[in-house]
């Protein structure tokens, strides 16, 4: 079965405009990016048109590569009191000189749409009811609800523990009553834990690292990256992610490809997310992504 | 290897005695209780003694079990408030009629000797570098430290994912860089995991429960149960951990017994955190609980 996240996305994409298109007030995203990092340029322009697509309003600022603190932080500052913005969203990663942490943290806790704010990390990991998960993590609960894959008691194996990834996903996972078991760099033997795993998570930034030895039959695989490798003996480059997809295929019960997968589920999640805020105005999320295992809604 | 944590616990106590006594004001620890719960009563009698021992001031209020929120909270902005009060410390379970959650974030963080506000768990969750992590999980952390036993790289397996033990420690061990696999009630053939542990955490609160059987050779194990089963034909009772010790420790490369394991250590972060607490009055704890491996003090 492939799981496939871009025609999840788009139903997602076409529920929401449907619902935004009868409301008054359209809801409105800030985005804000420093410097011109060309990676950070692809996804904010692909964030807007599909903010576009569906009616969420944009309004963006871009800042210089050098910009003091000061100045990032009043931006972030008039977005948490414009009210035509509901959700705020600084694309990852800043310049050096900026303390990441200290800059998310000024981004109001009832606009936080990446879940990057530190109570909101708080009230992932206590799965206190209103939270808001990173929009990659939400996304793949959302697919494997969308297709009906059981979480609860499998032994879920997660290959890497970023703050946007990794992490979160874990938690989501362990909230679901999934045996969760978080692998790293420093893992030794990660093949004996990946042949366990009944539902697989790669995100380790490693291109098509893993492959049909280190998973046992019928896995469900979930795979997060996206790596540009050289294709047509160098002529262009192709994306792949860190799974060797044509490898596994064969023993797995389900995957998502790449791409075509995990990538527009964290898109559409950012549009969900921000059309959730707008309807909540006074509280963070209720959970969108449900903890338990009763809704399968889109 | 006995992993003794009433020694530890003891040195730390003594070394904490000799600072404190030189202090021209004494570190003071705000005490709330409420209702009569017997164990509450204990653990608060435990906690006031180990206080007076080295030095801490208590200021302690009891409240009935049927008080209302606002009263609670009103006496926890007093402890907020006072000068004299470093650290506060709500002993839970708190009665049903009140939300623990809603509590918990009254406590001024600067003052959370627990590490029980959302925005120190979002900080432990994000290794953030300031935060104050629960006394359970920090002197299981501590004893294998001063025991010398490497963390970095070993598969840790946790059995219990509570908000004030499993959890936590987990996130402890992922930050040190362990591979961790967290388990509970919902997980399947538990035992396949515990098998695979080169270091075991059992807080699952049943007596006995992990035996021979259920480990490798040369495992280390913490065990986090306390359980009172009948003794002498039933004329009286003993503690038991959810360890089966005597089973297991042939096949041990190190043990905390019960009681006189992580129990005392419990107490003595308390009284380390408290003491932290009233030496950095404007930040959180500066990471007493070191995350990287460098530092075996106790």
């Amino acid at each position: 079965m492939i799981l496939d996240g871009r025609q999840l996305a788009n139903k997602i994409k076409n529920q929401l405009a449907n619902k935004i298109k009868l409301l008054d007030r359209h809801p409105g995203l800030g985005i804000i990016l420093v410097g011109d990092r060309p990676d950070s340029k692809i996804y904010i322009r692909m964030k807007k048109k599909a903010c576009l697509k569906v009616g969420i309003k944009n309004f963006d600022v871009s800042l210089s590569k050098d910009v003091d603190k000061e100045t990032l932080i009043d931006e972030i500052e008039k977005m948490n009191k414009n009210g035509n913005i509901d959700a705020i969203l600084i694309q990852l990663p800043l310049p050096k000189h900026l303390n990441e942490r200290e800059i998310l943290s000024k981004v109001d806790i009832k606009k936080d749409v990446d879940g990057f704010h530190c109570e909101n990390v708080g009230n992932l990991t206590l799965n206190n009811g209103n939270f808001n998960a990173p929009c990659t993590p939400c996304g793949c609960i959302k697919i494997l609800d969308h297709y009906g894959i059981k979480i609860q008691g499998k032994n879920v194996v997660v290959i890497g523990r970023s703050n946007i990834v990794g992490l979160p996903l874990s938690l989501l996972f362990l909230h679901r009553n999934a045996t969760v078991t978080i692998c790293h760099s420093k893992t030794k033997n990660l093949f004996e834990h990946t042949k366990k795993a009944d539902i697989l998570i790669v995100a380790c930034g490693k291109p098509q690292f893993i492959k049909k030895e280190h998973v046992k039959k019928n896995v469900v695989i979930l795979d997060i990256g996206i790596n540009k490798i050289p294709f047509d003996n160098k002529k262009g480059y192709k994306l792949v992610g860190d799974v060797n997809y044509d490898s596994v295929l064969d023993k797995t019960l389900a995957i998502t490809p790449v791409p075509g997968g995990v990538g527009p589920m964290t898109i559409a999640m950012l549009l969900k997310k921000t059309f959730f805020l707008s309807q909540t105005v006074t509280n963070p999320l209720s959970t969108m992504i449900s903890t338990s295992n009763k809704s399968n809604n889109v």
